[in-house]
């Protein structure tokens, strides 16, 4: 591939470009939380962001550089929705056609706001049919633009505003992160926070987080290349079943990852149950597996700085209710 | 009564001490609620202060004032369930004993959480009991001080401190609210926020929010003098059901307050609903009644600039499990 790694200077000015329509999103910090992991715990709540997720950021970043006569022939996306929400408020704010291919089995909340934010949906079979080539034939039909989910420069710079408003507002508050647990699908937001923390606090320790039945960038770097899922699906973080790392992705969180961090589907309901209880925030599986970590995974934060993303809210009332009622399993 | 009414140099001076201490919660800002209501809406997230709930703001204020030899004594408080927590919390971060009478009825998830926090609960049956009688008895056989719910000047300084923060936040933004929405039960938080926010903002409309069972400042505004409700409870919002609003906060509010809303449990019910859906935010139906009013009952915010505050998040998960499945009944 040709195309040239973003860098930092290309999430400033992605934050330049996303002023004044994104939300810049506020950084929680939770007395409870610090107690009971013994550090310094502050979560990007990526959750307020435009459609309750951080995939407005990217998706604003591409088609907002779309030239005229790209915009009016429309934008065209594959996502299970949250990156479908996003791309299709980007372009309902930017008054261009959208086209949306998901999955049958992306959760009705995500079809439901992606139709009514005026998206076009396009229902494919997961595992039977390819969604890359669905869209890659209707955007040539359309001679419209594909935006893909994560694997473009526009997209992770995007993705990465998220983590310069974390660099921003730890500076702010006299803080230097010992350690920053970002959710992984596609890789674009770690590929983009990586950036931006990477950059403000040299000495930081960048981890992914991701659901372990989809671990592919735990192992990826601990084998040095992209290594691949062996199924598609098989947790329910629906947000974070992309079969492999993105090439571009890769190429930027291999060299600024100490390591990948896998939670169980049962700790991920668990942290959803704890986040309702004692934080009051609503997070949907996918973005909750940073968080889970944390409680399950790293072990003591004594004296550490850390920060997890609460990358989105998305979720279908049924499994928010049944996570409700289930036992507390170990985050008690 | 001949108890000085606090002023706005209370609430600073309240501020001073909750530094450091109570969490300095976000003032939040939500696109699609802006878009929906047609003006600019900002909601104080006192979901996030310690305990889930503002009770935490000037429960601190009074206990951290306490002499050495009363603080040994300890302290002793009738709460539904919110001031409990922030009276336990308070004391438990001072180290100092406390007592709390709560009804037979209160929320399981508040009584745990009062318990978990070190307090020790006596409870009485709402409507048959006087928790007041049994509050004075246990604050006299113990030598106790006993700390109001909202009708005690430094209770309602400390709770304005969240007033404070509301204009300091829209300040920096370079804006004046039109409006403000303030859920009610004895009206502490009310007061307090209406000494701050009449003091920053001479022109703000400042209203309460009240379930219809029990409108009481509403009805209060009207006539002038203080209004008793038919009966304690008929709401689901059970924080918010004091049986007339304080002498003390009356003086404040009566004032201060242009009118009361009143909001049906249904209203309520399809608030957290859609703070669930669209916010990613977990209200309780007493916190909910302030965007419930604006959502139901305020009419076209057109050009103006809104707030309301959350004030507590601290929902029984059945209750809030049946309010998702609840059908959307006029707020979809």
């Amino acid at each position: 591939m040709t195309v040239e790694l973003p860098d930092v200077a290309e999430v400033r000015a992605a934050a330049a470009r996303l002023a004044g329509v994104a939300v810049r999103t506020p950084l929680l910090n939770f007395p409870w939380l610090d107690e009971r992991l013994g550090g310094r715990v502050f979560l990007k709540a990526e959750i307020f962001q435009r459609t309750g997720s951080f995939k407005f950021r990217g998706a604003w970043n591409r088609l907002v550089q779309l030239p005229a006569e790209a915009r009016a022939r429309g934008v065209v996306a594959f996502s299970s929705g949250n990156h479908a929400q996003g791309v299709a408020e980007a372009a309902r704010l930017l008054g261009l056609p959208a086209t949306i291919v998901m999955p049958t089995d992306a959760p009705a909340i995500k079809q439901a706001a992606t139709r009514a934010l005026g998206a076009e949906v396009v229902l494919y079979q997961r595992g039977r049919e390819s969604r890359e080539a669905i869209a890659a034939r209707l955007a040539a039909e359309r001679g419209a633009t594909l935006v893909p989910a994560f694997d473009d420069p526009q997209v992770i710079a995007g993705q990465g505003t998220a983590g310069l408003e974390i660099a921003e507002d730890l500076a702010a508050l006299g803080l230097a992160p010992d350690l920053a647990v970002i959710c992984a699908g596609g890789g674009g937001l770690t590929a983009g926070c990586a950036l931006a923390l990477c950059d403000a606090f040299p000495e930081v320790a960048v981890y992914t987080a991701e659901p372990e039945a989809c671990d592919d960038h735990r192992r990826s770097f601990i084998s040095g290349r992209r290594e691949r899922n062996a199924e598609e699906g098989g947790s329910i973080c629906d947000a974070l079943l992309s079969p492999m790392p993105g090439e571009l992705t890769f190429a930027i969180t291999a060299r600024r990852c100490r390591a990948g961090f896998a939670v169980s589907d049962d700790e991920v309901r668990a942290t959803l149950r704890l986040a309702f209880e004692r934080l009051k925030l609503v997070l949907e599986p996918g973005g909750a597996v940073a968080l889970a970590a944390l409680l399950h995974r790293v072990g003591s934060l004594e004296g550490r700085v850390a920060v997890a993303t609460l990358s989105g809210g998305n979720v279908d009332p049924e499994l928010f209710a049944a996570c409700l009622s289930a036992p507390a399993a170990g985050a008690g």
